[in-house]
């Protein structure tokens, strides 16, 4: 029997979460490693309450890999819910409150998400990309800073975001990296970054200490999903090519890896759709990379359901 | 095959959990009838906060009664973990929050259970006593009136209590019996009342509208389990015998039923163990029923671990 591909999504949020959906139907061994920077919403309340990582990322990456057997599914549905009404709970999802028990239960972060990954029956792993306290920090190119994930990730919802980009992001203080993530980034056959907000998501990754050195010693080819949409704040005005470009700065040494880029050629299915992103300033991200980028590119129609994982369409190009 | 022998435990709380915990190693079907006018705790901010049906001991009632695979324990030592730290979530039961959160999933409150007990793997059947909002009201001797469960339970931590012992408990407003509990009930060929606090554990079962009319028409033996130690602020100076004349009170014409006592005659195993509840003015019930009671009594020194559930012991008598 050949082995099975090993396949590691570097990001957090949404988009991993899709990627994560689209893969498991493969037979890899999936590894996520997710963003530790998170302080927003119900996560940062825990963060901040006590004392734990944030849980947000490595909840949604647990809920893609679950594999429970339709029977079972109310306890993933329970897992990503949200308390709505008045009160304390309000807001806080039950998954964040469950790794938040289990973290006080086994008391280490890396435990509680093993034990949280055997209630849903996970098959494959989700790491934390380290255990270290730290906060993203943004540097405007105004000179300005930004401390805290979601102070980053919603300054498009302040009034004056528009007036400096974001020069560039740094964890504060720095962070190691978690050994199993960087043994499953060393033994991987592919890496996947992205997509998702790049300075939010898939940058605090690479900040990590560690996490490039891993990238640049493994055998993986590297394969950078490029985002649909632009982002308020983040990466207003980027083209295909911005998002290469700064990913390929974030990864330094290991950015030579880098040689697959998946680019989004279509417009969102709905007009409505794209109505609904242009309100909030959000464009679809042009594709303007050429071939003398180093890269090889895979273009397609991916705001259409499903395109991008329809087996011939990866299997074939990597 | 000889059908299981249906039996129901009715009360709420640590003396219900160890029943169970006991009657689940034999070959019957359980259903446990847990008392709905708790306020205190963790259980009573959910029910403040939230809406909902008081959650704490349907909680302890589904771990009892849950056969997890060894494999899988975690969820069940989860389900009843309580946050520590500080922070809003601190005293909160992971299981009552998960049982909030299936209550807003499912929009009602017998499914949440319905759907924890899948979860849990659940032998057996936890059922509300009622469905219906109430509150429990304690009338003292000098016409005062204390309302709330947890307020009941507690009164002894105030200097007042001991001025005035309860003379009646009712609810405010009335509630009517949860249909699949009154079902369980009149089907039972045994039902088994307490160990528990008198006045807030036991007692409020027999007050909700056609509990006492199911025990009535049911052909089950129904068996008292006297509690060890007195309660103060509820049972302080109660015998046996006043134990059994209160639940005759409460149960009224149902009382016909009433066929067997159980009641211990042992001292607690440590002396250690004494003198904790001294401090607290509990004493052990004294076992001073007469066979003029109309009732078998079953004598044993059950402060003697796993003497109460020994095969023999019960099985023979009954």
């Amino acid at each position: 029997m050949p082995k099975k591909k090993r396949v590691v999504v570097i990001g957090g949020g949404a988009g991993t979460y899709q990627v994560l959906m689209g893969l498991k139907k493969y037979p890899f061994t999936l590894s996520a490693i997710v963003t530790m920077s998170d302080s927003g919403g119900s996560t940062g309340k825990l963060r901040k309450e006590l004392s734990i990582l944030p849980p947000g990322d490595v909840r949604r990456a647990l809920i893609a890999l679950s594999n429970l057997p339709l029977a079972e599914k109310t306890l993933e549905k329970l897992f990503d819910y949200r308390f709505h009404g008045k009160g304390s709970l309000r807001g806080h999802s039950v998954g964040n409150l469950l790794l938040a028990a289990l973290t006080q239960i086994t008391g280490r972060e890396d435990l509680a998400i093993k034990e949280a990954g055997k209630i849903l029956a996970v098959s494959g792993f989700v790491h934390p990309v380290t255990l270290d306290k730290t906060q993203l920090v943004a540097v405007l190119e105004n000179g300005k800073r930004i401390v805290g994930e979601s102070k980053i990730d919603l300054r498009w919802q302040g009034k004056e975001y528009a007036k400096s980009p974001i020069k560039k992001v740094l964890l504060k203080p720095n962070a190691k990296v978690f050994t199993d993530a960087a043994k499953d980034i060393k033994n991987a056959d592919l890496i996947i970054l992205g997509p998702g907000d790049l300075y939010t998501s898939v940058v605090p990754n690479l900040l990590v200490e560690g996490v490039n050195q891993a990238i640049g010693r493994s055998r993986a080819k590297v394969v950078l999903i490029v985002n649909l949409m632009t982002k308020p704040g983040e990466t207003d005005d980027f083209t295909a090519s911005s998002f290469v470009k700064k990913i390929r700065d974030y990864l330094g040494p290991a950015s030579q890896k880098l040689s697959h880029v998946i680019v989004n050629t279509s417009f969102p299915d709905h007009v409505q759709t794209l109505a609904w992103y242009l309100k909030f300033s959000s464009r679809p991200v042009r594709d303007d990379l050429l071939k003398s980028e180093g890269v090889k590119v895979i273009r397609g129609g991916f705001t259409q359901k499903g395109e991008l994982l329809r087996q011939g369409n990866l299997q074939k190009q990597l």
